[in-house]
This record gives structure tokens, sequence and C-alpha cells, in this order.
């Protein structure tokens, strides 16, 4: 399969046509929900292989920037996201997937379900109080799904600062 | 208010301070999502002015990429996105907001409900056959909620080829 070449505003924004737009990096931005919930579970990075393979087999694959690999999610782990659907944006540089999540039905390395398992106070009452500049987070998510040390082992986190 | 400096992966993966990552341009990727339907609206990206204001207005502002201005969503058009919930992710790279949209109720400038208006057509009858290619997009949105033209007048299209 091959991708439509971005002509017009008209075609991008308004036509049939596949013309994804990939950044200086190669990558398209994917915003990933559970299928189910409807809760977002991730935002991942897409190269054109990915987004290819993703649109193949029906399960989602990404662009790894920590590990720079191609990333087949769960192919370890168990926790594969099957498309239920696949949506793009208006001018064609971000992907929405919608899926359903195997195994334990979880999407994030660090053990729970979604990657946004915590809140952000909002409003006036975060001031410079130091106290309430420590805890302008909040947990969403009351519990990990997974240990991820018993489900990755020694895997490198791939989280950088 | 201030963000805190990004002291360790516990922190940022696990603690409860609002330690955002901005990336080379400045920016953190940003997914809208409607509040009562679930469905997603948009992908934005924030500056740290546009996410401070959020966060102490209640009101969704980004950073507008092709403007390249402070961008408070709503403003000109009345479509302001009202947030009943941010969360943040894991590594503190992405964020996500719930909101609620006034007015018409739409968020694409192309006069949709959901910038993600299209889906993707999944699968291997994604071959070369040059009118599947020219089909690889159906419209999930039926008609458009507004006509742009009526709405922004003459200001110039933000979609880039």
């Amino acid at each position: 399969m091959n991708f439509s070449r971005r002509i017009s505003i008209e075609q991008v924004e308004e036509g049939m046509q596949l013309a994804p737009k990939f950044d200086s990096d190669g990558l398209i931005p994917c915003i990933t929900s559970s299928a189910e919930t409807g809760e977002v579970l991730m935002l991942g990075y897409m190269n054109a292989e990915a987004l290819k393979k993703t649109i193949l087999t029906g399960q989602a694959h990404y662009w790894s920037r920590s590990r720079e690999v191609l990333w087949h999610k769960g192919a370890d782990s168990g926790l594969v996201q099957h498309v239920v659907e696949m949506r793009i944006d208006d001018d064609q540089d971000a992907i929405w997937l919608r899926v359903s999540v195997a195994g334990l039905g979880a999407s994030c390395h660090v053990g729970y379900k979604s990657c946004f398992f915590r809140r952000v106070v909002l409003g006036s009452q975060n001031n410079h109080d130091s106290s309430q500049i420590d805890n302008m987070l909040q947990f969403v998510e009351e519990r990990k799904t997974f240990d991820p040390k018993q489900l990755y082992g020694d895997v490198p986190n791939p989280t950088k600062l």
C-alpha cells in the first residue's frame, strides 16, 4: 500500500485520499484510546512503516523514540492493541486509534491501564505555596493493573528526563 | 504558579509534582476530547504559557504553530473549550483535556465537531489498485456543524502542505 502525495489543502482536508504528514523526524503523533471506555490510553508516534503495518495488520505499531525501533505494541508483554477504528485529522498530521487491549488490558509501562493515570489540579488554588506545588497531581487510577518488574524484567525504563 | 523541575524518573512517573517536559520547540502535545461523548476533538500544542493559562483559567489555551501566537481557543469564534478535567501522562510529555465546547459545540476549523471526522479503511483491501488508493478515507461526520467562511471570514487557513 502507498500513501497519496499532498497536493492541495482541499485534497488533504476534504478528500478521501490518505496523505499523512510526517514531521521533520519522519513521525506522526497517534492518540490511542480504549474502544470500550473511551479513555485515552497513550500518545505514541508512528513512522511511515508503523502506520502501514497498523493499517494492514489491524494491530497498533509505533516508532519507539526511546529505543529507536519499530514497536509492535504488546509483542513482548501480550498487551496487544487491536484496532477497532483508525481516524485521521483535518490536515492529516495526527492519528487517532480506538483499540481493544488484549491480556491484562493495560497500556502503560508503569503498570496502569492508561498512561494518563493522574489529573492536574485546576484553578487559582495553584499558587506559590510550596505544599501545593508538591500536590499539583492527583491519581485517577487507584492501583496498578500489573507489576512492571514482573512483566518487563530488566528492560530499561523508556522515560527520559 | 510554577512547574517543578524534573529531578528523577520516580518523581516524574509516580509523584504528584507537575513537571512537564516541553520539546525542543518548547511545546507539549495536548489531546482534547469531548467530556460529553468521549470523542477526540483535536490534537493541539501548548507552550509553558498556554499550559499555565489553561490551568489557571479552566479554558483551553494552545500555541498556534501556524500563526505562532498564544491561542485562546474560541476567543474569536465563540467555540470556547471549558476544561472539565486535565490529565498528564506517565513521563509528563503529553496532556489530555476533557472539555465541554461552548457555542455550536464544534472544534474543527473545517466546520466539523471533531478534527477527526474521517476514518481510515483498515486491512488488506488497501492494495495498489488506484481506485482504492483514492478511497482510503471515509467520512464519519455526515455534515458540517458550521460554515467556516461565515465563522472565520478571510482568516487564512492554518493547514500547511
